[in-house]
């Protein structure tokens, strides 16, 4: 099963680790993007996430099929993607995957992140310290995507 | 800090991914190592660990050590062992690091739980599924440690 979410809820990794979770299932590997407090040399007070929701989970989605792909030993994927503000030290988003032996769920959650931080059409921004403003809006440093896609579609 | 515990109470994933998580990092990797329900063809029901555990938290240590040589940007480091019962589902283990940037802690997780099965002297026997008996008390496949070590210092 995939179990795929953008939430503006915090995302809790407790209960991401019980869903992937499975009785003939050694291993759970899990990876969690947190808000770190500098960017650029600024002080980062919090992040702000916007999706293109639908396309979001179906890039996901795709993520999820290349994984079974390459691992067909997976058993559950979670992958939850926080929106709207994300403090310093929360997090932004959490992969899980479990598999009955371990290279498998490890593997996979690298290659997810990797993956999503491509082809996800998240954008965030920093909100800096006092008297330091706003980033703008902007695609992940890695994204793949071409710039006229998303002033076509999205922005 | 280094986080190291071994425990006959259950492991929680969300506390120890809070305990390593830290302002100045963008990143958490976590390996759980759970309770599979088969082993060899035959039904678990839990599995038992016993640990020589002075040695056992020494060598986690050591562990740490060797991390933090390969991985300098690492900030903290989770490793907590469960002993005693542990139903199927469950973790017998629970890895955590946090580093500024993911690419540290997703290798470093992968190397500490390699490091973990070879030679922290952690026991397991399975109990089976009724009328299957329990197996011997067995060190781990992958333990490199020599067989008379063993046999003078624990078994």
């Amino acid at each position: 099963m995939n179990y795929l979410k953008l939430t503006f809820d915090k995302l809790e990794v407790g209960e991401i680790n019980e869903l992937v979770a499975h009785e003939s299932c050694g291993a759970i590997s899990l990876f969690v993007g947190t808000t770190r407090d500098n960017f650029d040399g600024k002080t980062v007070v919090l992040l702000q996430y916007e999706a293109y929701e639908a396309m979001a989970l179906k890039t996901m989605n795709h993520i999820c099929d290349e994984m079974r792909l390459r691992w067909p030993d997976i058993k559950h994927i979670g992958i939850h993607h926080r929106l709207g503000m994300v403090p310093v030290k929360e997090a932004s988003v959490v992969i899980a995957v479990s598999s009955p032996h371990r290279n498998a769920s490890l593997e996979a959650v690298h290659f997810a992140i990797d993956e999503l931080k491509k082809s996800v059409p998240v954008w965030k921004k920093e909100q800096y310290a006092d008297g330091e403003g706003c980033s703008e809006w902007k695609e992940n440093r890695e994204c793949t995507w071409s710039k006229s896609y998303k002033d076509s579609h999205i922005l």
